[in-house]
């Protein structure tokens, strides 16, 4: 299409920058208004002001083949500052992946390639959207993309230095601005990456001045962003004029030249540039520029007014050779990576096993089992450390650890090669830092699906990283969250410690499979759930305390299920009692004491309500006959129980500072008030007939 | 009690230090060591190497009156790096607050006023534990206690502006962490106190680089503290040897003559000392030390091992002169206060209601009400941003503002007095800071309880700021928390910003009360529960869409009861349909749809399931009469709702990116779904008999 546009209408040349350059990048503004008008709905202002950065970026830096979005040694590029999406699905649309036009005309539309927000949907959930080929990262809640970044910087040089440069060789790059670099998940992150010394992250941070609230000196300004990002070990620079390519194009060099530290390029730019009314205010920020504005910013750029989403041939004609690079450089890599394959057998089997998501040979075989006549007591937490060592050297792309907690939590990988400066080994010292973790665990996976990274903390704390889960549920990544001292069973350190909503909390979010084991064996089954192929986040909770070893005959692959029945009773059961993590040793002490009293019960162990819900009708009725009353034991709150059990010892408050037995007791967490409230549901049952 | 202890054992004198006040300080460690011991769990190590920060604060430097723990004018301390507890418990009883020797022997126990971390308790709710006299706030999970801080300071200046300095005009001092600084949370608080410029916080850092995993080398060390800090805009100090009270004392000096910046002292010390064969190592961090290691200890200082909670005579006459101190302290400012008042009679009244927590005459009347004939359509965020114009003049201390999204939230106090750089409003501009924004609002009500903080961001983004809220609701603040955007019915912005399990996520906690108002009369009557006297944290769930005005006789105070009838229907009801927030009016019509099919029902609008709790059984049971069918409507997981209901109409998936009401639809939040789900469930209910 030819519609004779002049290249910069009646705004000045931009230094450093062509003619052609400079139509394209117009394109990118022009394609951008079009959609947020058409939507009447979005954010304009940031694609319009970033629109070079974008252009030079997948232009003449991004290692990339719009052809195979999922080449393996790409460079990944992360819009942190998701909500300027119409600048990613604009480079995306004129570089030549599998975006076209129609969809950037339904933009935020149901079923549509071009969500509000870019979302990068993996594993098998439900949504109105398809996945948008060359998205990397769901982005939008601020901060997130930033730290993904880290975690994908982290799994090129874990991949590098396992695999060799010849496969893995490529850097990180993300546009983010001020409301990321004000939250704290980003500043976590920056820390964690300085201290690692990811020199292949490039950043360009846009230092527009504006947030929605209008400018940055309501709340930021004061701050001297590239000082803070020179203490945490980072390269900075800085560009004063985004719409000079040459400059930028120096500053990116600069950048890519640092390989020991990653870099923050501050990119001065101009929020909505070249609006005539809007640019530089908080107006081009988050709603459409408006009709009007939008034709006298088209007419300021030479541009046709009444033509929407428009191409221009010569625009064209300047991307179309993203495409043959592209083909070119993977072309490069595939030979280089044949080559590879032939002269490392071995390690190319594993990669391609990796690469599929499945296991080494030998998982199943290598997985422990308890026996309780050896150990009488054990807190999943050291039945889960026991499991990782075991399973470790048959997911080899098994990377994590504690925030700060690993002699806690226990989830150590073996051996003693640390991921830390200078270092790339699997385990992670995440610092005290949930949140980050979090995020950088969902970037591990993020990158291709290759690595098997996980995040290991307190159970209260997973509070502090709950927009991380979100995403990896929202996305399906296979990501394992190691949650301990999983109620006030950890005693003495009280209420701020003691998880008592958190069970009912995560198994609110959509998509996340929450598995609380209840004895050793049961956690071995947990951690297979876990790292089986094609399951998306798992978290599990573990106990501090120990708990009774249960028979692994009696557990087998119940837990797999979701709800098994591990002691039918004497004889048929009056009523069933269905326990959790460590409450199933109190669910057998009250069957006990019930016996005594002449009442059957049989109790289930229940360590997932998701494993359950996805079993058919009978086998679930066969758990939980209908009929039968039932009641539940969880140490924490009763929310949802209603749905599955006719009353629930549960706690309702929070817990308290004391020995960990004693606030149980105190609780109500007993075989005895279990027994009690067994005997007052049977009673009401009999009452209503 | 003397024990004839010498003053520094076989360890070197320690400069800047008296024989008398290194005794004082010893006589903290041996206590810290002992309850550590006793309890047989807890952190030694934090106590014995910032004992002579915290002799030197509570003897020459704070302003307190250990006979008046409220003393409004008095200088707040925050233990930030709460698993530091007995440093606090042995200052406190040393100094003379309520808090006897007996109280430190039962640390970490039932009942106790020595729980694990340090935990201020406020209003009605149950614990294990009474309240710690002179305990500020409830820190533990780090970074929290940082960011209160920076919430009292914002308090100290606002009241200062607002009532004059001769009655307010104090200080916060703060002991922070690694842990505290690696958190992001305190990284947002932080910018945002350099960026108010918040001259009167002090904040020692207790550099010991040991965290709970072994050296900060693992995870933190690279980072340079004090340049981040600086490039916040805090002024920095440091001191080389904590054990130096002289250098300790010059270093708060300079940070108290400092008064336009907030100031981080950065305190080397050697985490246990002078445990011989544990100081400067992760073992003295999270155990007690071991009996044999407390005797060498003991021995080295000179102290009698086998005595334990000693406090020797000497040192008892050390501390006695700081409760005259505080006396004649307080005493002063009680003449000062005497003065003020004659002079300020109105401010004076006003300040004794404020302090009463009671509001200022005539809010009951100032309250609007929206009339349906004139509003056709409203949202609930634009019916709170009326209603806090019109209460704002009656409650003069209510400050607040939005995450950056005041045109969105639009919860804005009227005028433009800002709380900024230079100025001391009352509409604070958190910053892209969610979690900062809620520890810093729980900050400003800790303060006294005299400020009535808000803080009003997206729904979804409760989950950034999810620590603070639990920590709002286990203190028992009265705060409120405006979450706007409630539902996918927001729109295209897409499944990261729509919340669909949050309403389910904030009831789980404990002491939190959780409004959603159906309409705009209705959110009038949720901001009455939100400001009522004696009411913890509250959580008002608002629209971003227009919804239809209620008749506000029809609602009257109904929601003041968490449950009421909206609408009987036109006989009978066959079924109740039980709605929250936008989905009353989808139940309105559903009720109409029913009645022309015959079907009789009720309509329900329960904006708070835990207002709901409170009423009586015979109320409850006239609104959710039992034995009749119930079928729940809301834009959200039904998780709980089988507790009220026979049925739900919800949404057990992410949302989309779309119009509002067409993902609304697509979602099957539409009245024909609501009234096929009743005639389902009067079928189920007729098979049943």
């Amino acid at each position: 299409m030819s519609v004779g546009v002049p290249t910069t209408g009646s705004l000045p040349r931009d230094p450093g920058t062509s003619d052609l350059d400079r139509l394209a990048i117009d394109t990118i503004r022009t394609l951008s208004m079009d959609a947020v008008q058409k939507a009447n709905s979005g954010h304009p202002g940031l694609p319009m002001a970033m629109a070079p950065v974008a252009h030079l970026l997948y232009t003449r830096v991004l290692k990339h083949n719009p052809a195979d979005p999922d080449w393996p040694d790409r460079d990944r590029f992360v819009l942190s500052a998701g909500h300027g999406s119409m600048l990613l699905y604009s480079i995306l649309h004129l570089t030549g992946y599998d975006l076209p036009m129609s969809e950037l005309e339904r933009f935020r539309q149901w079923g549509s390639h071009t969500p509000g927000h870019p979302e990068r949907l993996l594993g098998a959930h439900e949504s109105g959207h398809a996945h948008t080929p060359g998205v990397e990262t769901t982005t939008g809640p601020l901060g997130q993309g930033f730290a993904n970044g880290v975690g994908m910087a982290m799994a090129e040089r874990f991949l590098r230095e396992r695999y060799g440069s010849e496969v893995m060789d490529h850097r990180v790059f993300s546009i983010c601005s001020d409301g990321d670099l004000m939250e704290g998940v980003s500043a976590e992150a920056a820390s964690l990456a300085g201290h690692l010394g990811l020199g292949r992250l490039v950043y360009l941070y846009d230092d527009n001045r504006i947030t929605i609230d209008g400018s940055t000196s309501l709340s930021f300004a004061t701050e001297d962003v590239d000082m803070r990002f020179r203490a945490y070990g980072w390269h900075t620079l800085a560009v004063d004029n985004v719409n000079d390519l040459e400059e930028l194009q120096t500053a990116v060099d600069a950048a890519m030249a640092e390989e020991e530290r990653p870099s923050l390029i501050r990119v001065r730019s101009i929020i909505g540039y070249p609006s005539p009314n809007k640019q530089g205010t908080a107006k081009a920020h988050g709603a459409a520029l408006g009709e009007d504005e939008v034709r006298a910013t088209k007419e300021l750029m030479g541009w046709d007014p009444d033509a929407h989403f428009v191409v221009p041939d010569r625009v064209r004609e300047v991307y179309a050779p993203v495409r043959e690079r592209g083909a070119r450089l993977e072309a490069e890599w595939e030979s280089r990576f044949a080559d590879w394959r032939s002269a490392h057998p071995d390690l190319a089997a594993e990669w391609d096993r990796a690469w599929s998501g499945e296991p080494e040979p030998g998982l199943a075989e290598a997985l422990p089992s308890f026996d309780p006549l050896e150990t009488e007591k054990l807190a999943t937490r050291a039945a889960g450390s026991k499991v990782l060592v075991d399973i470790a050297p048959h997911v080899p792309t098994m990377v994590g650890g504690s925030a700060d907690l690993a002699g806690s939590t226990l989830a150590i990988l073996p051996g003693d090669d640390e991921f830390g400066p200078g270092r790339t080994g699997r385990t992670v010292h995440w610092g005290i830092r949930e949140h980050a973790m979090g995020s950088a665990v969902n970037g591990l996976s993020l990158h291709g699906g290759i690595v098997r990274p996980y995040g290991a903390t307190f159970l209260v704390f997973s509070d502090y990283m709950r927009p991380a889960v979100r995403l990896s549920a929202l996305m399906g990544l296979p990501v394992v969250w190691v949650y301990t001292h999983d109620s006030v069973g950890l005693g003495e350190d009280g209420p701020t410690h003691q998880p008592i909503e958190h069970y009912a909390a995560l198994r609110a979010i959509p998509g996340l499979t929450v598995i609380r084991p209840g004895d050793a064996n049961e956690t071995v089954q947990a951690w297979r759930t876990a790292v089986e192929p094609g399951r998306g986040p798992v978290c599990l909770l573990l106990t501090r305390q120990g708990l009774p070893v249960l028979d692994p005959d009696l557990v087998g692959d119940g837990p797999l299920k979701g709800a098994y029945v591990l002691d039918e009773g004497p004889e048929g059961a009056d009523a069933i009692i269905v326990a959790t993590g460590s409450e199933v040793a109190v669910a057998m002490t009250a069957q006990l004491k019930l016996s005594e009293r002449s009442v059957s019960t049989r109790v289930v162990s229940m360590p997932s309500w998701e494993l359950f819900e996805e079993q058919d009708q009978e086998y679930r009725d066969s758990v939980l006959t209908p009929g039968v009353p039932k009641v539940s034991v969880e140490a924490g709150i009763s929310m949802g129980w209603s749905r599955w059990v006719d009353a629930s010892v549960s706690i309702e408050r929070f817990g308290a500072s004391a020995p960990g037995d004693e606030v149980m007791r105190r609780l109500g967490i007993t075989a005895d008030h279990v027994a009690e409230v067994v005997l007052e549901t049977l009673e009401r049952a009999a009452e209503r007939g």
